[in-house]
């Protein structure tokens, strides 16, 4: 029987995530950990010579799994088979002292956990920049926002996207900062105790303690577990899936209103270069990369389920319960944000904005949403509070009953209150304060300016970022 | 980059499962689908033979996926590439006749789930049989039963696994009842209205309808929507995905129960033969399996999330933000509750029982438990009820302070209030009404035969589920 | 500190769901248990008499609970505290024998879902016939379906209407089924042995049988379970919650596509009698109580999730850490479907539709979508293939893109059509072929009537549902 | 009809949490809301005078919810209701100048979960100080350590609760670390283009944006959105109730450890002052309060679906799909989390701890788990190291095995090893290997040391924390 592949991984995600979680990526993580171990433990003088460690160094991205499971047949233990193949090609015996199997696939999973962390942040931060500078580009274009999905009141399409930049932003952050403090398992044994490293140091706590510093340095995380059981607690995972699932909403919001937007034309998700539509359907562009994109927020929120239904529910100093929830929850969920990502910044380089179109349907709804200003400005010009309130409400249902019972085309409520005398304002006055009224937006232009400088701080911090470049979604 | 492999296919689920999942065998079963097209067509007059038909038949399980992968590199059209290579292979052109995309893909996905039920009703039935043995076997094993994990009143060990055998047995029936009335989608065209197949027909609608009840039945399958449209509601695989949750609880409660007994050596899930324990360790007998089952309960949880993520959030006839959603989480919900039953079904065939612990634990509550009916006897001959209910007291009290103190090793309770004279009770009389007191168990060991009828009634419709041996599980 | 609401009860659910779960109507539904348990203990001579079995029935809806606060003051027992007060109110001392705490919560529990089910599925039954109402009246209408939320393909507003129906149809049944197998716990004493009742009945098996299903019988409950432990199975509470997540789906699929329709004011779901909009937005038809239904669906997920984080986690004969869960999520579920069926029905009763608007949507897209069949025509009208495929697909591009820069506003591809004589076809074929071509809709009249008449076939099962009329909603 | 209560605030949570989430509670901090917009447009030269302020202040605590309600029933407006009762109480009309409706109701509610958070983080400050003083006091307490439920190494019993502690340490700064930045949407008027402050200020950005800074430091909130729409993203509500669902992980832990002990009486959860067990059941102290713990974990996993279903699914500008949800997750989350809290640390206050039970396991166990180290020991004694794996391991099987069937009652592996000459180790030297060697937990008391060291840092940021005293639970 041949091997069912892992959808998420195979069909939606990169080769770089897909080396941090595939069979060979994890060795070479292991490998990391078992060096990063022999350097601690030789900078405290148990007697591992900087040769040795070249040594393994040398062989680190050796990996031949078909070696490893003959020797997995034969000595029918896989850690061990592991250290056998890796002394081997390194010529040494160094590996794998004072620790546990433990002490290898705990730190080993959060190992894979923390560079997958690593690459969504640059992902996500390379889709902030594509929105700033999105944002930037439709700065001052007028757009009719909407809430309960109608028409209610002006805003600018850029200032649309800085919504979604500004969360996305929000989200970046909050996963550095738990990189910052992400607290590996370490070096605890069996049960926590540390009872096997403080018998290789025959009892000298301050060892002990410096060994975990220094393995940690040496692997690029900050923090550690100090009181630990067998397992770290499994709330840890939770922190990680949640803050994944939190990456994906201002995508999904996104995704979600540019399905919306492609209902009425406004704009599509484009073609990627070469992608024909149906001729014969010439105006169904489907914005399918979208609705994937919200697909793959339900997917993670699964993951989230099961991570909660892990935390929280640990027998003594751990179980094994969580193994196999752990083993499909914690790639699974790291391959979804990935091809998430990778969807929402090809959305992003692809869309298509149908200018025409939003000015359309500022013209049929700016009239009504301008009324509150056209009144104030007839107060001023003479009009009665009252007469003029009347007019207004007269003349607004009116056209918006004609225009839904489709007796008018267009919103003429303009020249409705234009011919009304009770309003003493001229057809172009109206106009103007219809059609040619920056302040109806309030601060959007603004507010694009200051998400635009906020992406350009977080984006700084990662200047591999900017020149990021998804391959070809499905 | 190699495939990453899907863990709960590969790793947890056997080879039955994986044939209905995979590349192949979706092919396969898109092929029962054109097939079973062509014969409800030939029999209402399209001009079909049976010769065709059965070219087609004669092909139906040579699959060359790499043949496929190279026609759709030519044609750009995944579903254009199946039915050419099918077609040539049949040397006929007669299938997909009105058909369109959504035609297939939504049939195709629901035979796989249906099949999908199909085995997993066989390997519960399998499970539920396999209890039903044991509950037979331990009907009359006194055992102390337990709430608030603490030792309650008696009841007998065979009672306590027809419990689960019972809620197995009622889970299974509402999944036969599921593909009793499992509606598939059908032959409905892009949006529901069978346009094309109305075409096919030249408006006949008695054909359309009938050409659907036949295809169905080739299928046998016996129950489908009418009025869906792209899609048919996605509130059908919560239902399914649901149903398969349910099927974990039994096994679940079980599992969890096994491992608190391991705790207390009361029982152990065994070892495969073969298979030994750690001589230094030889006590530790590590429930993994137990856990694992309970693990794959809370992978269910998170597949039951997306599904319910789904229900109820469709965009007018269909949108696709589903797809991707179900193409994890419906195969990997069969991966998960195949290997979860494989493995239930492992442990039931392995667990051991210490009767002797049974046998300890019970003499040091029994007497606790006992009082009850000790009182009442003691009543009855001639002993002062509140008197009676004093001694009593002050004797339990004592004897449960010094057996937590360790002042005694072994419940002597019955020594004491034998040496009372205020019960007037010998102590054969009292260790009587403690030990060989079948009253306490109340119609616990008829609760036993009850089950295993049941059991035998529900195992009777699936013939093949007793000889049912999972392979070796990891 | 006063009480805090529930505010899914107080704010969205009916005096009916209320009187379920308030805390007398819990004392009324425990009544109806105690006086069922005394009338099958009666039939089974244990001689309680009619007239006792009348005082306590006389009594059973006096329920004074400041009385039964003051006594379970004194007895610091709160189960003696509501036996007392009932015996007392009748004069009696015959109810709870051979009862223990968990025989009457778990049943009154159940007794509460039961009757919730009852009352939920004749509002769902309600909205069943309003749908058909809408569909039949809808039947002819020409509606543009929408796949991606894109226009797709022609189809009707009734046949919409009724893809929601056949939907809520299924789950109707669905809960129906449920019903009708649901199993109580029934009288099995602490840890599910019905030691009590066997002490009762001195050891006759028959005579403990019997009473249960007596005491079912006269609660109108048609099943029980036989070998429970202390509690019921909770996978039956995910049962139970699961059916009513299902019920939730059409309603909110539909309510989701209203939205949607609001949005590009093709409907909208209309005013209360009395309500009025804003004058100054007389467009602005907020879709609010469709928003609600939506957002009652993802609060019944969380119920869900509850729900499956309950099923199979139970210790031994069964443990209270679902108690604290189960007093939340099982009314709470109830209150939120409550709220959801009377915001349902409501909106269906008040919703409109602008068929201008429908019609104007239509005219804008049919040309595109009725290309097919043109060219189908054009071709036995003596146009070539190639030609023909040539012309429309110059012609549609334009149109398109025409239509979305603003060049034109309304579809003139027709036109184009005509002029071009390639095609062969009069303007007035042309637009037969778009605007009067029955055949495009496929069978979607025929389906609207088989819906109207499943939905006719399920109401005559509960009359009372055709006239059930909501209160008014928020 | 009367109400029907919240289960969850009226039976569970605390004074102090009703407080925040009432009907008055919310009317106070709406109060604080206006009151802070008041003193900031006073600040910035809107012409508002100190006095009015302070009539303002003067009657915040005024709450008069009857004359509220009458007010609306005239209006039919629930905010302008609010803004008439209070500003007659204070004989001024200064309130909600340049407001909205949303510019009200989301920063209330934000205000309410800020405030939530805050007494929260107390109260899990209170808790791990009460952890911090268990685990210094059995800080030395040898204690069988379990993996898969079974003994597996040496621990001490205070090692064991500096586990949970340090998890719930790292989950408190967590929610710190939220506290610090959580965003406050701010005053951005209907979609968030800040149009009526825009307004009001005539165009100046400066003051505008002044404004908010000044408003959000009169909260005492640090950080705001600055570009989000009508509503703040609902993905910071996830992230909030994530927090929550964490900070449940490690009592949850510590929960369903004490089950387990509870059930091999190592421990118990302990009575209230002056409340009794059952005379006839002295034995069953049942572990109802950590059950309970562990039942409100599986809540919260419910809000955290509820609000993992809202995060991302945001329609343009925003929609009021989430309001029904937030109604009840938002204050359901904190009830939950505050009676969680106040039931572990009085489970905390009251447990018991049965010494010489926990003795006795290590009896049982530690000879087995000494074995490794009694073989190093031999070796250095002179035997021969194969002789001595076959001694440890002939003697250590049959051990256990007879202590499984009954035959002996007291693990006396000692005592076979002392006997066998191939050991060449006296019964004392084996015996104080096993009882008597205090390296055999490794570093656990110093790791005891560490955590207390932590709980106290944190604690000194909260000093009111230590005197924490919860109400009586039920």
């Amino acid at each position: 029987m041949d091997q069912i592949a892992n959808v998420l991984a195979n069909r939606y995600a990169s080769n770089e995530m897909r080396a941090i979680w595939s069979a060979e990526g994890r060795i070479i993580i292991e490998r990391d950990l078992w060096i990063a171990v022999m350097k601690g433990q030789r900078d405290l003088g148990l007697g591992i010579s900087d040769e040795t460690i070249a040594a393994y160094e040398a062989v680190r991205d050796n990996v031949d799994l078909e070696s490893i499971r003959k020797r997995e047949e034969v000595s029918h233990h896989d850690v061990k088979a592991r250290i056998d193949e890796f002394c081997e090609l390194a010529g040494e015996q160094q590996i794998h002292r004072g620790m546990t199997s433990r002490d290898l696939t705990e730190n080993v999973e959060q190992l894979q956990v923390f560079r997958s962390m690593d690459l969504i942040v640059k992902k996500s931060c390379a889709a902030l920049l594509r929105l700033a500078k999105l944002a930037h580009k439709y700065r001052d274009v007028l757009l009719v926002a909407r809430t309960h999905n109608v028409a209610a009141q002006p805003t600018t399409l850029g200032r649309r996207l800085a919504m979604y930049g500004e969360e996305l932003c929000y989200h970046i952050e909050k996963m550095e900062a738990i990189m910052g403090k992400y607290p590996a398992r370490g070096l605890k044994g069996p049960v926590g105790t540390r009872v096997d490293q403080y018998t290789l140091f025959e009892g000298d706590e301050e060892k002990v303690n410096a060994l975990e510093r220094k393995v940690l340095a040496y692997l690029n995380i900050w923090n550690s577990f100090k009181e630990t059981g067998q397992i770290y607690p499994r709330s840890l995972d939770l922190e990680v899936v949640e803050a994944v699932v939190q990456l994906s909403s201002a995508p999904s919001n996104f995704a979600t209103t540019l399905r919306l937007m492609a209902g009425m034309e406004l704009a599509s998700e484009g073609f990627a270069k070469g992608q024909v539509g149906s001729s014969a359907m010439p105006h169904k562009m489907n914005a399918r990369s979208c609705e994937r994109i919200c697909g793959f927020r339900v997917i993670l929120n699964g993951y989230l389920t099961m991570a909660s239904g892990l935390s929280g529910s640990q027998w003594n100093e751990g179980d094994v319960s969580c193994s196999v929830v752990r083993r499909v929850m914690l790639p699974d969920t790291f391959f979804t944000i990935d091809g998430l990502m990778d969807t929402f910044i090809t959305v992003l380089d692809q869309m298509e904005i149908y200018l025409p179109m939003i000015e359309q349907e500022a013209r049929r709804y700016l009239p009504f949403i301008a009324t509150t200003t056209i009144l104030m400005e007839a107060t001023k010009a003479g009009a009665g509070r009252e007469d003029g309130h009347e007019a207004i409400k007269e003349h607004a249902v009116a056209t918006a009953r004609e225009l839904r019972n489709g007796t008018i085309k267009e919103n003429d409520l303009a020249d409705r209150l234009a011919a009304d005398p009770r309003l003493k304002l001229s057809k172009e006055k109206i106009e103007q304060l219809i059609y040619r009224n920056r302040n109806l937006v309030g601060m959007a232009p603004e507010q694009v300016d200051h998400f635009v400088g906020e992406a350009r701080r977080v984006g700084e911090r990662h200047p591999e970022a900017i020149d990021y470049q998804p391959g070809a979604i499905l």
